[in-house]
């Protein structure tokens, strides 16, 4: 187990209604002058942020709106963002919706409190030292950006998306009401348990030893959102699957589960370059890349145990301890129809992406500084991104 | 699932020589004046002690010591701790230790802040409002007051055992080095590790329906305790089963394993009266206790599926589904061959405690308020108290 520093202040108010305390919660962490950023109409149009707006006025702060965060939150609105910001000298930002919203909020925050161009942050030219403080109405479950301390936001003009890893990013409060859920479209749903699948994924498979506590809590994560994520996909008002996967979500990306190992994120960071260019959405992305990566991985005969672990501990395949191979491949596939069972997409085809952008799109994933890789725990050269993108190119 | 608030502000330094870096956190938590809280002399021996007090001096601080906090903390220590914050002017309380101190700590700092007798909080008569910052040099791995929200101690002239939850609980920062927990002795170990997987128990058997994602965080938790436990008795100075211990110990009891669920602790109430009569270890009562509660319970058919549950998930016993009791007791029985196997008692006559006493223990043992039941989720009343004791009394 590796050393490490942990702290996670985020303030939790989680179940039925839970969006209507937060009046009083940020009236109690001093707010006075909040930003309500949103996405798209949906919110609107629900009445949620109607709602929202009255119960803080009615706890004394005036209300500003900034809507139009989109799936792979672009810079120009985190611009516009902070002029608002700036303009209506905003105490409070609270984002309503998914990971966009959050993101692009936090960038906001991060931007008004720098002289410098916000971005300078996600391309590694400056480091966070100073940010304002923000809240988030989650609506659904999926990036857990309501806890984690990452934020990813896309460069419009050169499409690139870029992910900040800072302890500034952990919101203040998380409202989290899984009946907000609820409307989310079936699509959205499964794209979502994806993602979360995908960010416990990352912290799993890596290089680090003597985990078994984190390993456990990881497969018992998995196992939850795999059985809940199956459920809201057919129902999507049942309330115990919303909520198993809505804490699923949080507790993913947060590090609850991550502590002392070392994560990888290069399927992360092969996917981002999908869904900039095709702007599907990222949770889609990652079910096509992640199995890929796998099927990859397999390759090299030191990473088959552990896939073998997760066959065995999450999927329930039958240890073969002839041919821990078999078991393995055996937990992709597992996956794969997991995936499919939920209506993911599992090829390139599928998603919309080309065969001929296989090149660029390698070319473009973002390496580890200063090296040809990509990926922490199970690095992947140029070559090996393209094999990967080869895979899923079936 | 229920609907939850869940903040847990304690910073996380963890790792080999986590706490050489007191000097530097504390200072940046404005620490100036600080009170190391420490038990017996072996923090003294080490050299841990002169050790903190020479780094926080470095870093600018004047401190004072106070020793001798005891296993079942006492009221008299409390007092003594708050007369002396109040005299040198503290703003800053260090706990070096385990539990007790560390309880001992949090006490003293709620009632140096408050006018009336500390006791107060305990016995109900008052709620915490206030406290003063404090902070943890964790020396072995068992209550979780690391980061919990509870603190219990023991009034010295009528020998009762009062817990206290409040948020205020939660301690500031927590420096955790595996590496101090080697120099316990393995039968403190054993019994560390049996407090934690009580910790997790109590909030396993619940009432609460439709709590997979933690069911499964709890069951992934448990089998990881029980492994390292099995390893660290036998080899202390293995770091990585102290590691995993250690953590374990943390995540049990702060609710990172709880939310959303409704926990029992009827088994610790019980447990109190018998380390307040006869001042065992806290972790080797529970041992007594928690079994028998458990066989206790297998007598209310509608708990039968969940213990049947933890025999499966956790101990890895064949569901026999003709009979789900029979699996449910050999889970008990499983459970009671690891507690043996650390070389924890299971029988009161091996606590030391008498037969003669079980009416007066019965009778002392905390109910919920305005009832004659103990236990949140599978209460049991005062002729039930006696008939757990009396399984235990073998």
């Amino acid at each position: 187990m590796k050393d490490f520093c942990y702290c996670l202040p985020t303030r939790f108010v989680f179940g039925r209604g839970a969006e209507q305390r937060a009046g009083a919660e940020l009236s109690a962490l001093g707010a006075t002058r909040v930003l309500i950023h949103y996405g798209g109409g949906s919110a609107v149009r629900s009445g949620l942020i109607g709602r929202l707006e009255a119960d803080l006025r009615a706890h004394g702060m005036e209300v500003f709106r900034l809507g139009g965060a989109m799936p792979n939150p672009r810079d120009d609105k985190v611009y516009e963002g902070i002029e608002l910001v700036r303009r209506e000298k905003i105490d409070f930002l609270l984002a309503v919706g998914g990971g966009s919203a959050i993101d692009s909020t936090k960038a906001i925050a991060h931007g008004a409190c720098y002289d410098g161009d916000f971005w300078d942050f996600f391309c590694g030219k400056a480091t966070v030292q100073k940010t304002m403080p923000f809240g988030v109405v989650l609506t659904t479950s999926a990036a857990g950006s309501e806890s984690s301390n990452s934020s990813v936001i896309m460069q419009e003009k050169t499409k690139i998306k870029r992910g900040l890893g800072t302890e500034f990013n952990r919101p203040r409060i998380a409202f989290m009401n899984p009946e907000l859920a609820m409307t989310v479209p079936k699509y959205q749903i499964a794209s979502g348990a994806t993602d979360i699948l995908a960010h416990i994924m990352e912290r799993y498979f890596t290089c680090e030893t003597e985990v078994d506590l984190t390993d456990r809590l990881c497969e018992a994560a998995m196992q939850a959102v795999i059985r809940a994520a199956r459920i809201a996909v057919k129902d999507p008002t049942n309330y115990d699957a919303q909520a198993q996967l809505m804490w699923g979500g949080t507790i993913a990306h947060n590090e609850t589960l991550g502590v002392g190992r070392v994560g990888d994120f290069g399927s992360h960071q092969i996917e981002h370059e999908l869904s900039a260019l095709y702007d599907v959405a990222h949770g889609a992305g990652l079910a096509v890349v992640f199995p890929a990566w796998l099927r990859f991985q397999m390759t090299k005969p030191e990473h088959v145990m552990r896939i073998a672990q997760f066959a065995n501990r999450v999927y329930g395949i039958s240890m073969n301890f002839e041919n821990p191979a078999e078991t393995a491949l055996r937990g992709i596939e597992a996956h794969e129809s997991f995936l499919r069972e939920i209506g993911m997409p599992l090829t390139l085809k599928e998603l919309g992406a080309r065969s001929e952008d296989i090149p660029a799109l390698a070319a473009k994933t973002k390496r580890n500084p200063g090296t040809d890789v990509t990926g922490r725990a199970w690095p992947v050269n140029g070559a090996e991104i393209e094999a990967i993108l080869r895979i899923a190119d079936r």
